[in-house]
């Protein structure tokens, strides 16, 4: 995998050269634009894909906003509540990358766009929830695109940040499901994908192809679709056919101490 | 806005020369006095509102871990558990920001006044909390101070750390909220701010006429009292008139699956 | 205390150079082994303690991790549930430890073995759980070696990173209690640890004789193996007796408002 330009790696945090670091579509979009404003600095080519990308990480992060202003709604909270646990599922993945990676300021407080986004769709939810029951499922195929696409973005920017292949791995993991696991503890319910869906390993599925792809020397377009694919695809089998786990079923006479 | 001395940037973070960085009153105090010990080295003038903020600051970290000593009461905690809720209500704000802005260790960790403060109150609660009933009012409004104060001073360090206005003002609202959002998440609560009561707009508001009114250029200080004055004057009147944003209602019909 | 060569202090944080700064057992262990691979380069001596010390930690991840699985077991998630769960009790102390001193990435991040131990321990308590009712006991004595060890060893790893001795001590706390702190968050129960039984208490007493020891210019491994004894002993009485602080208890007349 290319290493980006050693200039790009000492850029300061809070200004847009990271698009050069970063050298992502994701990147691109947080600094508001590829080639009009930083290509001429960067030299990145912004490819179809990236356009494309752009568009599906927006639509990552709305989704997961509002699946946050969805619990939001059954938790009855008022508007602001819903803003913030819809920004707390939409970037609270990204944020735990961010930090463990080192990379602060996180994304979300280098752009107004993703806050704008995400303040938009609590606020929509917020006024049309009780429509929304016969979009469920939707919401739920919705849901199955951003946690494909960002387990693959999140181990690309892991990999980026010089990261070893399995720990990018798991970075894509952490990314595409910390922020359901932060909506849920925040509105005391137990995190579901922990036990009811096949989640987690759909991202994990999906951002080991790509890392692996990439590993490999496949070019970073065909591995991502490739990444997504795979997340998606078994994301898509479970919810259709409703598969899951094998969850642990106790025994008889195990009834250990409260611990 | 003036940015601080560059050669403050590159301060240890260890060390007490970031009261040169922060130029803040806060920070002085972390630092174990202003003109004493660093106003030499410095040259900044310590104020009378500095020195009555350092108290309104240290008064602020009491309130918010004498809130986490009371829920800890009606959970029936130990001492040690009474320290540690007090702890994480009145540091998990700033903690929050700090680990946001890149700023490591978090400001709790360079001086041990704040644990020293938090722990008191925190014992002081154990031994008293039965007869605090006829006080909570004035709780309450004691935690309007303190909300008031870390949503303009969290502003504050955000922006000499570089923050653009926008991000400024949320991480205001982060160092006013977290801290009970923690408290209440680890003791299985509902972030009562979340569903019930005008708080985080209150912050929000103090922490936008702060940024904005330092952007235009108006000096620090009635910069500081504006923020502050409003923040307040927003919660006042939501305590005392039992003000509410309109929660979410569900109307008949809706009843989507389990998610 | 001796401070660590300043060349080491740079280390980049990815590589293996870092068992030159920390010079601890647990990080020669983390980079593969000690005096093999980086002896020569760090002149570090590996002791017959540092060897112990390396399998007492990794004994400590698999036993938190094992509590983490059993919690799981209870929630009836399913493997990849207990694997999460698992993780995130071994390394949750340890990861907030390295984000307050600036450390990232944290160090599961750097080597898989422990993730290798943590998912391995999660799996085998998924097939097993229903026979472990006459092993919790055994258990709870192996927790307490885990508790004993993470303290000290955290302290160490903050002692080294410059912090000063109380906060070495705080950050001792920190290592030892989080993860399970965030294993109960996450399962949303009320952390035991907070109302029941002295445990925070043990991880308190053991690090702060290891960090006075330290200050007084004792050997590291004399210090290390008595602070060990102190918080295993205090915590063992505790077990044994069943010792509790006491709780606070609630009086007649006192009601105060839902806050």
């Amino acid at each position: 995998m290319p290493a980006p330009p050693s200039a790009c790696r000492t850029a300061s945090s809070w200004c847009c050269s990271d698009c050069c670091r970063w050298r992502s579509a994701i990147s691109a979009w947080r600094c508001g634009g590829g080639r009009g404003r930083h290509g001429g600095r960067c030299g990145i080519e912004v490819t179809a894909l990236d356009a494309l990308l752009r568009w599906l990480d927006l639509a990552g992060i709305a989704v997961f906003a509002a699946s946050g202003a969805l619990v939001a709604s059954r938790k009855r909270m008022d508007a602001v509540g819903f803003i913030l646990i819809a920004a707390v599922t939409g970037f609270g993945g990204g944020t735990l990358r961010d930090l463990l990676l080192g990379r602060t300021p996180p994304f979300w407080l280098r752009d107004p766009t993703w806050l704008a986004v995400a303040s938009s769709v609590a606020v929509a939810v917020f006024f049309t929830a009780h429509r929304i029951e016969s979009r469920f499922r939707a919401l739920l195929w919705a849901d199955a695109v951003g946690l494909a696409l960002f387990a693959v973005l999140g181990a690309e920017i892991a990999l980026l940040a010089g990261a070893r292949p399995w720990a990018a791995v798991l970075l894509g993991v952490v990314t595409a499901t910390f922020g359901g696991v932060a909506r849920d503890v925040i509105c005391n319910e137990i995190p579901l994908l922990l036990r009811k869906e096949i989640y987690a390993l759909a991202a994990l599925a999906g951002a080991a192809v790509y890392v692996l792809l990439r590993v490999e020397g496949v070019w970073r377009d065909p591995a991502l679709l490739a990444g997504m694919a795979v997340a998606f695809g078994i994301r898509a089998v479970a919810i259709r056919r409703g598969w899951s786990l094998p969850a642990y079923r106790p025994r008889l006479g195990r009834d250990y101490p409260d611990r």
